[in-house]
């Protein structure tokens, strides 16, 4: 039943089992693998890997879109398989061990890894592991859920395994454009002008030679893990909503917006949730991921096309959408992550970004992966990428975690990732910091006063205004800008036993 | 004799003193002027406005391409007509009442003003105040030694001022490239694929009956304020020098490198100058300033073409080229700076981009405006720009201040402008830290190896090293990280008495 997707038929003698596939990988080499966020992962290789690491020990360099499904992460850092990873990860299995310091873990901008891997200066890739739909009569390689870097990586490895999955439908055919940068110099333009636009192939084109192996996989998507909208969460979007109102009638934005992109997770997902119930239409997505809520807006007739590198959906909507792909493929699109994160085109598109904060400062420096300043979470993924060259960049948190022991406004973020420059609007629950155009002092008080919880709220202007009083364009008491991190991590709270945050002056 | 140089008749009963155009200034406008790297600046009308400010009081939003010459900051600042000043400034006054709270600053990305502009998101400007060498026979400006935000100021301003300065040699006339991204939707790509590529008209069209007034200026530019080259920069060229050679050895680069972009200041310029002395040849530059440095390359036959936003010189450099102007204007070419800044155009060229560090931490992350953190310098500028979308982002800083006082190399920066995302290679006199595809805690070895001063280096060493006992990828002990910061800020100095940086452990 699998021999009709693999349409060269000189390629059909490259079957083989995941182990031998697997056999292939050897210590040290550098690995670029398919998956992002979940979508379009390997399925068998990785694990025969890991297996096969248990009597033969290895150790690999390994790329990916992003994160991968399947607790692949996991089972490869159990097996001690991995030395080096970038440029993203989700998984706490791993994320203990790059926080430990045995893997070695490079956080990139998404959309820069393909740009690096060209010029030679990261890499080079020895083997890809790409998982696809089909393969052409050129032997073309048909992506699957996602597209990722898994084009770069064919184009450059030494050697291809191609894993074919079965699940998913041939119908995907015809939904990926598959386009690069010209090599430099005189490098083109990317000709990319509209979110519906097609610039490429259907298909990965590659040397079929450098096919060595295919495995056969049955095998669906690991199921998105974003929470559904909660009361919170409607509030942050209702609060954007309003904002983008007054937009409309201010002349700036027409009720078609622009092009929406949101980050992978649940605020930015329920936030998208709630462009359903706004006053605007005929929206359109330019983003690195697909959401439930992208489906649920093209399914509400809301939205008309939407653009990314991969989908990752819940088990339903993601049923609902592979068993009638003819459909939904007239009004979706997914490319190489170096073209869906790329500055010019987003700088050109003008993208209403949304992005979700770990933690921000009273004057808007955003920090999207380190608690604490030194522990990873998952990686800065596409948010600089899209912050910094939006039509408007908008960072969702709720305002407070772990039960209100930890404030997301703080009075100086530990680690930056997307500095005050990148950041023009903050929303949390509570409201909404319209920061365009407003010098740092200015910011301060819109994020306080709009955005805090109010637990921690006269605790930071207190900080502010003691800050004020040492003058600067962003004033800081630098001994006290992290005393509530450092209380949280000694005490599991920022709040004192009196409720009261922990840089209260003692006199107080 | 000035006659000539208005080519629209109809435009020569405009010509008024400098007082009359001040007087068309009313309180609470937003005026944009001319004006990038103290090049190309109006020298007469914002004299006549602080003049007017001490009987007729008026407060104003300031916006430039950069920052501007002739103490016109120092003047508008004192004369207190200054409410808000975007994007970047220079000047002492000014920042002192920045940092005073008096005045409000919005520290952008020099590459996006334009763009906030045009959306609406800040402005509308009120009133343009162009230098320009000459007005064409549609009443199109011709500007003089940069473009900066003029084109855009022009176009956009209800009203426009000119200052016709017959300082500037005729010959200035197709010097300039003058070309807007197209407004929203449907936005094309921007054509320029080559550095010395035009795209546009050699004057800034608009129409003529916005021309409210010309006023006759006769005044050179300020001259550049950047030292020559000393031995530490010396050093710091010999070391970047030495890395681009072994990149052309490995085939990454060729002998013509890529294109050069060089921030504004002593030590940027000082690196630029070091490759007269190497082995590369028809260099190429596409920056936002032309320094000195870029002449002496031109000169000696090592850089065929040049592009910027401005051209800031020494006196005698300055002359040279104003009086030969016609043997330059064939390897220079000046643009707005939206285009010499554009994420487009950078990262399709692939520049090899060299921008100073105020501090950078062992992590590799860049402050490149607040001393202490807190109180601003001059700004962003283009850095972010630049160093985002750069081939190769090399950070360039002494490693020592005030006599070795001031390490610049700490264990946290106490502000971010440019993340370890953007910083790929970071010199200083003592060597050079090659960052790319390293994860933080191998960038930390680097820097703190090869840049640091010796009198810090141990102390950086043993920073790092008990942070690594607390884990993280990005470890920090978070009570420790500023504590160089404030004992210079309590002490003069970030040495204690008995000469060891001011984090050493007692016991120690």
């Amino acid at each position: 039943m699998y021999r009709d997707r693999i349409r060269l038929a000189a390629l059909q003698d490259r079957i083989m089992s995941a182990d031998e596939a697997a056999g292939l990988i050897r210590d040290g080499m550098t690995v670029g693998m398919s998956g992002f966020t979940r979508a379009g992962d390997c399925k068998a290789v990785p694990v025969a890997l890991a297996r096969r690491a248990a009597t033969d020990p290895l150790q690999i360099t390994l790329i990916t879109g992003a994160s991968l499904g399947h607790d692949t992460d996991k089972i490869l850092a159990e097996s001690n398989v991995l030395a080096r990873r970038l440029p993203f990860q989700s998984d706490a299995t791993l994320r203990r061990k790059i926080n430990g310091g045995e893997v070695m873990f490079i956080d990139q901008h998404l959309g820069e890894t393909a740009e690096l891997l060209r010029s030679g200066q990261i890499g080079p890739v020895d083997i890809a592991v790409i998982e696809a739909t089909a393969i052409t009569e050129t032997g073309g390689i048909v992506p699957t859920t996602s597209v990722g870097n898994s084009a770069s990586f064919a184009k450059m490895a030494k050697q291809v395994i191609i894993e074919l999955n079965l699940n998913m439908p041939s119908g995907l055919e015809g939904l990926h454009d598959i386009a690069f940068p010209v090599q430099r110099p005189y490098r083109q333009p990317i000709p990319l002008i509209a979110v519906e636009q097609r610039i490429g192939l259907p298909y990965i084109p590659i040397d079929p030679s450098r096919i060595a192996a295919i495995v056969i996989t049955q095998r669906d998507d690991s199921p998105s893990n974003a929470l559904p909208p909660d009361a919170e969460t409607n509030q942050i979007a209702g609060h954007l909503n309003a904002l983008l109102e007054r937009e409309v009638r201010a002349g700036r934005l027409s009720p078609t917006l622009q092009p929406l992109q949101a980050g992978i997770g649940t605020i930015a997902n329920a936030v998208l949730h709630g462009l359903a119930d706004s006053p605007f239409h005929d929206l359109t997505m330019y983003s690195e991921v697909l959401q439930d809520s992208t489906i649920a807006l093209i399914d509400a007739g809301k939205m008309r096309f939407a653009s990314a590198a991969s989908m990752t959906l819940s088990a339903p909507v993601y049923r609902r959408v592979l068993d009638n792909i003819e459909h939904y493929k007239s009004k979706l699109v997914l490319r190489p992550q170096e073209i869906s994160n790329h500055p010019e085109v987003l700088r050109r598109l003008g993208l209403i970004t949304i992005n979700t904060a770990l933690e921000c400062d009273i004057y808007g420096n955003v920090n999207s992966t380190h608690v604490g300043g030194t522990h990873m979470m998952n990686g800065i993924g596409g948010s600089g990428d899209f912050a910094r060259n939006a039509y408007l960049s908008v960072f969702v948190t709720k305002s407070v975690a772990k039960d209100g022991k930890i404030s997301s406004i703080v009075p100086m973020v530990t680690h930056v990732d997307n500095s005050e420059h990148d950041v023009d609007i903050l929303v949390t629950e509570h409201g909404l910091a319209d920061l365009r155009g407003l010098a740092p002092r200015e910011r301060a008080l819109q994020v306080i006063n709009n955005c805090t919880d109010p637990a921690y709220r006269d605790s930071l202007l207190d900080y502010y205004r003691r800050a004020c009083l040492r003058g600067g364009q962003t004033p800081h008491v630098l001994e006290e800008a992290f005393a509530w991190h450092t209380h949280y991590r000694d005490h599991g709270t920022m709040l004192t036993p009196a409720g009261k945050p922990a840089n209260e002056p003692l006199a107080a």
